[in-house]
């Protein structure tokens, strides 16, 4: 079976929808999503929330009470099928999202296992041949075949192929 | 740089010693070594007590408190220096484990960055120059240069190059 490698964060979850959301309810304020271009979604929030959107994101439970992306269970549930699935996520730098994480996958996603999660500090230590990403420097040295998913912050990027929502995902894979 | 992966659990902690430990205090109990071997020290354990002690094993705060191997800090400090070293843990099987090793880690290893903590389900998927593990299973579909470390548990294993200690891991990798 092929192996395919899947990011979790702005791929199967919505951190960022989740997080402007809840801004916008309690501060009211502008995303700026120019801002974002270049890698992190976290610079759409005003310089002078960055600290607490921060704090909020290294906090207990902003991991697991995520939305799950359109489509992605159903298209994933089939992908499970017939190749080998693996989630990676760069999730050591938050400390309490390592559990969060776990537990938010096997809810939403029953039909995987803690034997397909890699919670990680840096991607260039995995191998398979596919890898859906929506961050080029974790797509950069991975060595099978890249994709992209598309994310607001990662609009301007040419270099690589796309996949822009699980509907197209399912087209890709499950042909 | 050449890349070393390295296991975590009886390899740099000692989550057996710190059981046994415990156990002993408090039950006083017989640890039958003999039947550790085939891969799990939790079988040296009296049947009657395999339930707690993977309760305890599940529970909050275990493996943040473990001791460290000997001679561990100063050969990995060193190697650090030199190599790629990524530590890699299967750990997603116990949720409440997560947190402890990263805290555990970077108390133990302040050299050490959470970028280079890897908790995952199945080390198949990882890749690198080097492994050392203590268990067949983790070292079996590494494609670099394996070493099972000695382990109560895999005393009976002939087919793999061993380190037993970590000044042995010194001499080969610091020469």
């Amino acid at each position: 079976m092929e192996r395919v490698i899947i990011d979790m964060d702005e791929v199967m979850a919505d951190p960022m929808g989740a997080m402007i959301d809840w801004y916008q309810k309690e501060y009211g304020g502008e995303i700026n999503y120019q801002n974002m271009l270049g890698g992190s979604w976290g610079r759409g929030f005003p310089e002078h929330h960055q600290a607490m959107i921060r704090e909020r994101l290294m906090g207990e439970g902003f991991f697991r009470h995520l939305p799950v992306m359109e489509d992605c269970v159903d298209v994933l549930k089939e992908m499970n099928q017939r190749y080998e699935v693996f989630i990676v996520s760069a999730a050591t730098e938050f400390p309490n999202s390592l559990k969060d994480k776990l537990e938010w996958l096997l809810e939403h996603f029953p039909f995987l296992t803690w034997k397909q999660l890699t919670l990680c500090g840096d991607k260039r230590l995995v191998f398979g041949d596919y890898m859906i990403d929506d961050h080029v420097k974790n797509l950069k040295y991975f060595q099978g075949k890249k994709y992209l998913f598309t994310s607001a912050h990662n609009l301007n990027i040419t270099e690589y192929d796309r996949i822009n929502n699980w509907k197209e995902a399912g087209e890709i894979f499950l042909k």
